[in-house]
């Protein structure tokens, strides 16, 4: 179905409006990790190289590719086109063509067309010729044009010398190309909010280093297995890149909060303690900021007070909430789009530990109190025996 | 149009699966947030009242008020409802009346039912007797049933003596009921993305304190009153609750960065210095958090790493980030959406003194070197002369 095609045109959208220098590294980082992506999944290309704000794969199998590059972060959509020269003749001529092969019968169209260049014809010129060539010329078709909501369009870019023509587009991820910022340790557990908090920030260009906190012996041990799940899948929205997943032991301290904490108050000192954890890994990872899936009001430990009695455990590093303002009813539909929705549908009870009434308001001047009696240094032992997975990035799990 | 309804049937969402205290607590808030956005629009209603996981508001003005209440944060939807009793011959009688007066010609439609109670004919009996009757009686209207994708439906919902029989659907705001969190102070500038991440915090139930800094003499007075605008109209969500705006001077304290900070790093410097005035507002407030705004790498100020040379400024106060992790058009979206887009598009550069090349790597260690230098009294100065506005809540700017 793709062999009239020569290319994949590529386009992205915030990465236009930065400055020069951001701008070309941006670029630069994308056409690493899409031909990474391509070459992963076994898609035949000759290149990829940019041109005038847009991006094209040139390929003989661009249906494949359209799709491959559209699963990489800062790809706002992709198009398979046929490439011709930047003649009014060739562009009716391949236009025609193309019409005949992708439009269906007895439905309405429409001509779009842009051009960066100097040519002797306008842009308008392009769209009523084509128009009139395909309607007299595929009268077996039956078409009709309908300029405000056609039923399919067909579309030409025109840049300096080359004609790009397509019908069909992708989809992209969006986002920002990874590597244009720091790495964020994203703490995962087997559930539905943190993964998709981690996806929120990839998608914006971090690199995750995935930490999750084996609760036993109050938790089930399917949970380690869903959220190493959960990582390996995120991980194959990462290329170039190695993606590290933490498996940090976390209940000996959760013991000490049980035997000092109030106990309507455990997972606010749980969640300071995890945040602690996850700081230390900050620190020997390098990265920037820890990475929540925390949505105000979704659990008692997630209210305003609690939000505010749980952030003083880590003071030097941002703690970033992507999914704090949205109804789980959002984050359940960015989770199936994205594919880690099924993980955590099988997920048990990941910890045994809530009390049956927690506080939804926490008292801050319990914390010093309660904490003065804890010992901190199972904190130091759990990170020194954390296991550390290495996942490969870009590898599909699906 | 709407003289046959005689009630609206309020959906809520997240606030269904909480602990029965706190579905309690959020359900009493929903019904008087209902209560004042029909009274302050001028809708009549003789009651607001909550049955089994729905509120009913009795009105005889149904589809005004459906809509009003469609904007009250934790309203997932709403429906205009004709009001019989259970029993199958009213329900077929009222149903077809119903199906008459809304339901167009030649198309074709479904019936769908649910009940809760008991009652002597089943949600199944419901659809089929009532399907035929429509099908039988409005020959006129040539209508089909189609069960899978219907252009039309029509809904039956018992519950004990009383069903309630519709064919619209009002999509509501979502979220949580105003109050079922803490306030928040949010800090608002003339731009896009802070009104939408106050937003985003608002609708999960925090109670807002808009914060705007003025930035003159670098900045331009329009912004103070694009802020003020944005604050009003995100105030008109908020029932039931004064809402504050605090414009806070700016300028002095920015003196002092530009004379003693590296230049490349001033948007950086600022940053530290509005969340440490925002935390001065949220200790005189009582607040719970600082929400801003931030967007990963929609700035210079914004890359990760820059949030990590920023976010130390304060240590005892979360700094919620709702759209942290969200692409700029989404953003832009829900700014439509929600209506502060207008007065962003109006907004004239906010500050004369971004850097040319500002940088996108803070050396931490430069912070506690220049912050030596400067003189934090100018903070406790700017704050004893912000100024207070008082907006109504509730209160409609379109």
């Amino acid at each position: 179905m793709s062999r009239e095609y020569s290319a994949v045109l590529v386009r992205f959208g915030e990465i236009g409006i930065k400055s020069d220098q951001t701008r070309k590294r941006m670029i630069r980082l994308l056409i690493q990790h899409i031909q990474a992506a391509l070459t992963e999944s076994g898609v035949n290309f000759s290149k990829v190289r940019s041109e005038y704000g847009r991006i094209f794969i040139e390929t003989n199998d661009a249906s494949a590719a359209a799709q491959e590059a559209s699963r990489v972060f800062g790809v706002v959509s992709t198009s398979p086109v046929v490439t011709t020269s930047a003649s009014l003749d060739s562009i009716i001529d391949e236009g025609t063509s193309l019409a005949k092969l992708k439009f269906e019968k007895k439905k309405s169209f429409a001509v779009g067309s842009r051009r960066v260049g100097t040519h002797d014809f306008s842009s308008q010129e392009i769209r009523e010729k084509l128009g009139a060539h395909i309607l007299k010329n595929l009268k077996e078709l039956d078409l009709e044009v309908d300029l405000s909501s056609p039923d399919q369009s067909i579309y030409v870019e025109v840049r300096d010398e080359n004609a790009y023509i397509f019908t069909e587009t992708v989809k992209g991820v969006g986002g920002m190309p990874t590597g244009s910022q720091g790495k964020v340790v994203c703490m995962i557990s087997s559930g539905l909010d943190s993964p998709v908090a981690a996806y929120k920030v990839m998608k914006r260009g971090c690199i995750p280093v995935f930490v999750h906190f084996d609760n036993s012996p109050y938790s089930d041990e399917t949970n380690v297995e869903l959220a190493t799940k959960q990582a390996q899948h995120l991980a194959q929205f990462i290329y170039n890149h190695e993606v590290k997943l933490y498996i940090v032991p976390h209940g000996d301290d959760l013991t000490d909060v049980l035997t000092h904490a109030p106990r309507k108050m455990t997972c606010v000192f749980c969640r300071r303690n995890m945040y602690r954890l996850a700081r230390e890994i900050a620190l020997i990872e390098d990265a920037d900021a820890i990475v929540t899936g925390e949505i105000i009001g979704e659990q008692a430990s997630q209210t305003t007070r609690n939000l505010l009695a749980e952030s003083s455990a880590v003071c030097d590093f941002p703690i970033l909430r992507p999914c704090i303002g949205d109804d789980k009813v959002e984050v359940e539909h960015l989770g199936m789009e994205i594919g880690t929705y099924k993980f955590a549908h099988e997920a048990v009870s990941c910890c045994s530990l809530p009390p049956k009434h927690p506080t939804v308001h926490s008292q801050l001047e319990a914390i010093p109190e309660a904490e003065s009696k804890m010992d901190f240094d199972v904190l130091k032992e759990e990170i020194a025996e954390a296991e550390v997975i290495i996942l490969r990035g870009g590898k599909r799990d699906t």
